[in-house]
């Protein structure tokens, strides 16, 4: 089969690939007028047209997530616990949006409170669905370069953090050796590193 | 500072850097008998010593994810709807774990269910905590290689899939357009790609 017929018949099958269409939603839980969390419950019907009545559906804050580069070419990572972490693991800054804030200027503005730097060459890494069956917010990263400091950290951070840095060879050691244990600072870590070194 | 110094410093500082501790937690819900999902409410003592009363806790299911490479150097991907995704997204191999059920043979399965491939090269690409603050599941990734087909496909999937081949290049290309829109899928292909790279 050609390339052509082949892309025109894939183009034909997700044309008729349908979304899944949420018939109606209701809220089940809302601690604390849904700051951190909302539990609702779906009543979805699927492509075939068959309905699923309980199906669970969790909103949480979007969030950021930043790989900085500093200008002498260290990363800007941090030794610190995390509740669903045991013991101590890297991370990378990133925090919840305020509300209506954009990805980008929420990532500038975690960068400044939690390492007092600031840079001016941004990346996108992209935009991911947490979780791709219950939502659990979106999470937007971002690589930052040729950071420099200009004012001691000022982070509103519950856990105890230590900043250290690290050269390209040794992120890239923690990273494959699991060293960020949460799944989006390991992303966002290895996103970072595969656009370095295309570039 | 010599590096020993520092070292002992760091070291000396992680040990009295303490996890939060879980003082009481109770089930808030658990729709299916918790089969998809529990929400606790957990009342944690932070490391200061200050208590939060009430700290939202998720438990789904953990589940795999697995970057399946042939032994003609292709790709096995989705295209696919998925709930938490407007659109059309490229996947990968995924899915629960069942109940006891081992990371790796929960892999196997899946790759086999879903593609209808066997493959004897394994690698581990890391667990990780979904969500560092509510749980929300621990993903465990894997890189299987050298992959054949054996058996049709067989999968219980509720979504519609079309499976496609990439090649590397192809393979990266998706990933850096931000095509793979559910993060475990891009943590996945992109520590593949490191790893891979590595060698």
């Amino acid at each position: 089969m050609s390339f052509y017929l082949y892309s025109l018949f894939t183009n034909i099958r997700e044309y008729f690939m349908q979304p899944w269409k949420t018939l109606s939603r209701e809220i089940l839980l809302q601690p604390d007028s849904g700051r951190f969390l909302t539990v609702e419950n779906h009543q979805v019907q699927l492509s075939d047209g068959s309905i699923i009545q309980n199906w669970p559906w969790l909103i949480t804050p979007d969030f950021v997530n930043v790989v900085v580069e500093t200008e002498e070419g260290d990363f800007l990572c941090f030794r610190q616990t995390k509740y669903a972490v045991d013991g101590v693991t890297l991370a990378i800054v990133g925090g919840y949006l305020e509300p209506g804030e954009d990805p980008l200027a929420a990532a500038q503005r975690e960068v400044l409170e939690e390492t007092g730097y600031v840079a001016d060459e941004w990346s996108a890494l992209g935009g991911y669905a947490i979780d791709g069956n219950r939502g659990c917010g979106n999470g937007h990263l971002f690589l930052a370069r040729g950071a420099r400091y200009v004012r001691p950290i000022d982070a509103d951070d519950l856990e105890e953090q230590t900043l250290i840095r690290l050269n390209r060879d040794e992120l890239r050691a923690a990273l494959m050796q699991g060293k960020f244990r949460v799944m989006p600072w390991s992303t966002a870590v290895a996103m970072a590193l595969l656009k370095m070194e295309a570039e």
